[in-house]
């Protein structure tokens, strides 16, 4: 028997993935980044094959990674991880250097990063693991503490992306609606529901003005959902 | 550059994983299991080639990964991470329960467990990444917090084993003895070095009874280091 909410205990951290060059570039939210092996220090990050990075990363063979902190602003999570490099050019206007292998490191709200060069790719099905070996690697901010997964779910309200590793089909889960009157609303945009039974607060008592925490949508964009 | 203090920024959890049969098993401390893919959950764990865990895992071609909580006994963790099962029967007198695949699963200070079956196995050089598509789960206590690696190493003042791939070789940070005459003690059993400058106390002054906190060797196990 397959338990969902098991896999909710696996620890993860929260990151920007990033490939491409000074013209091109484009970057992801991930929370699959660990270290395999010490000696020497060698990194996997697996991406799905439908994010718009894999053809960055495989292009220059290389890739970085940012970690973000516990108060990352929610635009930065959104921007990266809820809207495609495909539709907008993701980089535009932010900080960002560029590494020793050439490819873009975001900056913003990181607090550390990692520039790896690839070494092996794996196929495991939806998504490719990169094996990158660490070529650079920086320490920006060690008053910050680095966000957990857990912290952006549980204290930021934050989901999975139906790319990311970690994504949940609830239809799999068997929850039931709330059997009060209190309903669920969720964004079109990246799938965060507001859940009136834990907010407290009905979504229609809601400012007008108010955006959804984790993408930064309109409440217009908020559908009701079951 | 690489700078090592960068690579604390990523996080981890910790977990016991373990493999064989009713009759011969073993297990070891690892922080490096992650989800790779939603549909269907796989999982990644990388181990290093010298643990007596990889002929389990090849053989069975499977492997099982306990969650452990905040308060784990230090003698698991001491047990599994720092004592070879070439040496004793690492699952002797603990509450084991085996799988479908039949390999055994530890429930000491497990929260929750997931059983994998090896689809795939990647060589990366020092370690084996272990992909392993789940066969079963089960969420055993949600009232505990599942230790992060971050928890172990700051809270409970424990060190990544030799075989870890976070293991950082203090000699390559350009560390420098500190400037007083305050010294410091490694455990010979589990290289967890005891700082009389971060701890306050003489390692002198401790009493005979003390032991290691993360492997419980005894107090004479120790030998001065610089």
């Amino acid at each position: 028997m397959i338990q969902f909410e098991a896999l909710s205990r696996i620890s993860y951290g929260l990151y920007i993935v990033s490939s491409g060059n000074k013209t091109n570039g484009n970057g992801y939210i991930s929370n699959t980044v660990f270290q395999v092996t010490a000696e020497p220090p060698r990194f996997a990050a697996s991406c799905n094959k439908d994010n718009y990075t894999v053809k960055f990363i495989q292009e220059s063979g290389a890739y970085a990674v940012s970690v973000l902190h516990n108060d990352t602003d929610p635009d930065i999570i959104g921007h990266f991880g809820y809207k495609s490099g495909r539709d907008i050019d993701k980089l535009a206007g932010l900080n960002v250097r560029y590494g020793e292998t050439g490819v873009p490191i975001i900056l913003n709200d990181c607090i550390a990063f990692l520039e790896c060069k690839v070494v092996q790719t794996m196929d495991v099905g939806t998504h490719l693991i990169f094996i990158g070996e660490l070529v650079q690697s920086e320490a920006i901010d060690d008053t910050k503490e680095a966000i957990t997964y857990l912290h952006y779910r549980r204290v930021r309200k934050g989901m999975s992306p139906k790319n990311a590793p970690t994504y949940i089909d609830k239809s799999k889960m068997g929850v039931k609606p709330p059997a009060s009157d209190l309903k669920k609303f969720e964004c079109t945009a990246c799938a965060y529901v507001y859940d009136e039974a834990e907010q407290e607060v009905r979504f229609a008592d809601l400012a007008e003005d108010w955006i959804c925490p984790v993408c930064g949508s309109e409440k217009s964009d908020f559908i009701e959902v079951v």
